[in-house]
């Protein structure tokens, strides 16, 4: 068996990165730096479980819980194990291989293309504006296009700033396939379109319990859309994907929104602080709705990074890829972990200028 | 949005059955009779985690056990978010969409032409011989059948015997394409070709922690295969799919075996005398090594599985099926377990002679 036997999309596909990090301050990911979720954690403490039987097959007390916190149905719902799940999922649903496209815009999200070479579609990439914003024409595209999946992250990843919502909301209008908005940050923008679900035919609403939520571990994830779109989510979906003890949990954190109030609240803080400072250390930062900062390095973004790691602090470098070029990706932290982070920043510039 | 959007090969796809089962006493989906994984219930109560951090990558330290436990190293292990995920995996791994076959005997397990669907293959099903063993010719088929992926469980899910491994080793080195052997049960037939993966190199083995681990809420399954094989399952799989607190748990029950002996032990002890129950009952029960027993009913099938669920027992019904015609397949339970099944039977018998 070589790889010509694969599948020819996925030939190129290598294993993902599988980094051993030890005790360094991880600034890099974006999860909520206020650290584990205190409902979910509550759950666990008193957990006991019946190792032995099968969750609910489609995590209908999940479902439940988010259609009470967002005024919607439970039917408007498809849960499952991370957003990494659901956007297979509606990748596998809607993508007819070797025909559809998948547009995304770009510098965006870059998973979206390793899902797309699992489902064997064309990925197709459309600019965005000079201040990063959606290029409408563009991305509603021609031909077979107009009939392709759109996917667009907002807050966008790795840039931070929200798209305008008159925008995504002519894309939508104009487009005539399926639209999905990962709102994987959304929390941190106090902005959502969950509320438009029934609205559009053609929106899919992706959301995770890994940012916001501080949920990573356990893998947490859902969409929400009209009811005809749902169910056909749902019935191509792997039946039981979410495990017992994460979809208790999940429900726990969602009844509980008071620590996603606080780390939204600090977030809200703390941004414009690190941005701030970051632009009194030479730095250019880009606007950002989200808890992470992209940022032009007044170094080269290489060593920036390797000597923040020295002193124990990985940022996510985006340096070497064209239209963030030399930029660097602090995730925004607390008063005492951004002086942390802008202490080590300086250190490394100053050990530069030597 | 209506159907036509979807992928061809999904739009006949729908909702997995979903029932609410209430207090009845489930002999229908052959999980562990004896409950709860002690191991996994000890690790889980103790339980205090960072609910906030990401899980390993690809599982390492699950997959690091495993090997301690079958003596081959963690490159030969893929382990993911129960069995489902695997099957999913190796087939987008392994099928070109609309062009390679996925083979498996009938009668066999359903789910499979599902996730040939959701891979876009085209399912081929070869009949078993009289004594439901394997065709050997025509698994291994012909052109371009014979690139194709093969898929059996074994012992095989609903007859419940092993397939012969002298014919599974002659697939295995006929059948030029993958060979995926679902050992979803083979704890209860004390056999396993795990070992054989070195060996054969299109050999993938399948397995389960939601049957004799007693672990289905926690959705844990691995493969294990040859390492380029392996290398190539893991380019494929997504990254992060298992979640921390099951990893944890897989990972406290492979380092303690005395439950699965013990379950097998009782397993052993109770099948011959559940079918010597069945027999004097008027039941012809098939030979079976897994925790589950074919037996074709002496009454209509429907008004025996319907008479069951009258007394709280739910037992599944295969009896509408090609070649297994008026069968049923209950668990096989503790001894007092089947003492209640068996009663209940002789019940319903007794109604229906009436």
């Amino acid at each position: 068996m070589d790889r010509n036997w694969m599948r020819k999309s996925v030939q190129g596909l290598t294993m993902y990165y599988n980094p051993t990090v030890g005790d360094a301050l991880r600034m890099d990911t974006n999860i909520n730096v206020l650290g584990s979720n205190p409902a979910a954690e509550a759950y666990l403490k008193g957990i006991a479980i019946d190792t032995n039987s099968y969750p609910n097959t489609y995590s209908d007390g999940l479902r439940d819980a988010l259609a009470d916190l967002y005024g919607l149905q439970r039917e408007n719902f498809v849960a499952g194990n991370g957003s990494d799940e659901m956007l297979n999922t509606a990748f596998t649903t809607f993508v007819e291989p070797g025909k559809t496209s998948v547009t995304q815009p770009y510098p965006s999200y870059s998973l979206y293309s390793y899902f797309t070479d699992l489902a064997s579609g064309k990925m197709r990439e459309v600019e965005l504006t000079e201040d990063f914003q959606l290029d409408v024409d563009a991305m509603v595209g021609k031909g077979e296009d107009s009939r392709g999946v759109l996917i667009m992250p907002t807050p966008n990843n790795p840039t931070g700033n929200c798209f305008r919502q008159k925008d995504i909301e002519e894309i939508l209008s104009r487009h005539e396939g399926i639209v999905i908005l990962d709102e994987a940050y959304s929390e941190y923008a106090r902005w959502t379109m969950i509320d438009k679900v029934d609205e559009f035919d053609n929106l899919i609403v992706s959301k995770t319990f890994s940012k916001a939520y501080a949920m990573a571990a356990l893998r947490i994830g859902y969409m929400a859309s009209n009811l005809k779109v749902a169910e056909m989510l749902n019935s191509v979906k792997v039946p039981y994907s979410l495990n017992k003890i994460s979809e208790s949990a999940a429900i726990a954190a969602v009844k509980d929104q008071s620590f996603i109030r606080r780390s939204v609240d600090m977030v809200s803080e703390q941004r414009p602080k690190l941005a701030a400072s970051l632009k009194s250390l030479g730095f250019e930062p880009y606007p950002s709705d989200a808890n992470f900062i992209l940022a032009k390095a007044p170094i080269d973004h290489a060593k920036l990074v390797e000597g923040m790691k020295k002193r124990g602090i990985l940022i996510r470098d985006f340096g070497s890829k064209r239209r963030t070029e030399n930029c660097v990706r602090p995730t925004v932290g607390t008063e005492e972990l951004n002086k942390r982070m802008t202490d080590a920043i300086e250190d490394v510039l100053a050990e530069e200028k030597r």
